[in-house]
């Protein structure tokens, strides 16, 4: 009952206090060995996208990424990479006139024409722990390639944007460091970018490629996986690593 | 006193007619052998900075960015790429309290909080024909490490954000296409990326790296610049350039 109380407040009220016309979408990749998942969220009797929100009157863009992240599933310390403005779509160019919305009264905020700004994140799934809160009755991590193409509004979209960007920027941003642990395997990081990329790589050519932009360093040390079998470990080389993905690309030539 | 009219009518009644809370801003970088420049526009008794203006309630955002750089520039047919949203500073979260706006009546929609989203191009400036509108009184090409540290707002930086994306992006974007004729040598292309990147590469491996990637073909055809000097012409293998550019960095692995 009070949660009843609330949402109908968000509805009737909710443009007192946040940015009309402009939402935020996070799109959370969670990564966990040889499987790349997303994260959708149940909005309640409405349906299945990813978790959004809206902007404080007063509010940066980006704590209001986070703000909401945290709001609908308790995550915390997630790095949202901001990515995309959807603004083309018939979702975000006109009033929302589909069934879900001809239950809001007349002219509400909700039913008004919306811009949405995306987000994206990719976390280690396997460590994360969702919780819900009111606007959400239910979550569940789906692969990427068995994303129900039903979702709301413009929601398969907006992932298979970020999926694009995330795929583009692997090497420009900051995507190994949390989802590798300190000391890996050659196969480890393999495994990794293989799934993230959905190909398949030559194994000596890329640990080659990687070695020699430095991007990583072997280690004096090695893991014992069973007899006979006992992989050397790398790490990541901060400094060069770091400088990569602030140069992009260029680094490459 | 036409155009003193049109000003007044866009201040005082520009909110029925545009989305108020965000706008587009327009950083046009202009190309011309060895010099990367940047387009500033004065705006109107206000100050310089990048061409900019709103949504139309009921338009995409795609179309928009090139409205208003028709509008404001006369420029046309020019790939606009959204690159972020400025949401963060003092300028995106809070009205605007400056002097600029305090000649504005209270409560105009003008000096409401207004987050940007920045789009960028990059053109041969030699080729640009610029024609200012009525909110403009003057504009320049500027050296892009010679821009005043005065402009309007945040706008140095959204330009300095647009410059870092493009750089970052020269690779997976089609960015030579536009800049370079049909066929070209290889001091062209490469002035063309040192000047962009601002750094020098090394002759041999520069020319050596984008052939092994097969994104430029040597041509069966010279070009006669003196007397013992014909450089062999080149041009964009298409289908592997466009792939590279699908594939974003993956390709240099």
């Amino acid at each position: 009952m009070e949660d009843f109380e609330a949402i109908e407040d968000f509805m009737m009220n909710g443009h007192k206090v946040y940015l009309p016309h402009m939402s935020i979408e996070c799109v959370v990749f969670g990564y966990e060995n040889r499987h790349l998942k997303v994260l959708l969220v149940k909005l309640r009797n409405v349906g299945w996208g990813v978790p959004s929100g809206y902007i404080l009157k007063e509010e940066g863009l980006t704590q209001a990424a986070k703000r909401i992240l945290n709001e609908r599933t308790s995550l915390d310390n997630i790095f949202l990479k901001q990515f995309h403005v959807f603004g083309d779509s018939k979702y975000r160019i006109s009033k929302r006139d589909d069934e879900i919305w001809d239950r809001l009264p007349e002219n509400n905020w909700l039913a008004d024409r919306t811009l949405a700004v995306g987000f994206y994140a990719i976390i280690d799934c396997s460590a994360a722990n969702i919780k819900q809160d009111i606007l959400i009755e239910d979550y569940k991590w789906v692969e990427v390639n068995e994303i129900p193409d039903n979702l709301l509004l413009d929601h398969n979209e907006i992932i298979a944007e970020a999926l694009n960007t995330m795929r583009k920027q692997i090497f420009n941003e900051p995507i190994g460091y949390n989802l590798l642990p300190e000391k890996f395997t050659l196969p480890e990081i393999q495994i990794l970018y293989e799934t993230v990329l959905n190909k398949t790589f030559d194994r000596r050519n890329f640990s080659n490629k990687l070695i020699a932009m430095e991007i990583i360093v072997k280690l004096n040390e090695k893991r014992n996986i069973g007899q006979h079998r006992s992989p050397f470990l790398y790490s990541f080389h901060e400094t060069n690593y770091l400088n990569a993905l602030n140069e992009g690309v260029v680094q490459a030539l």
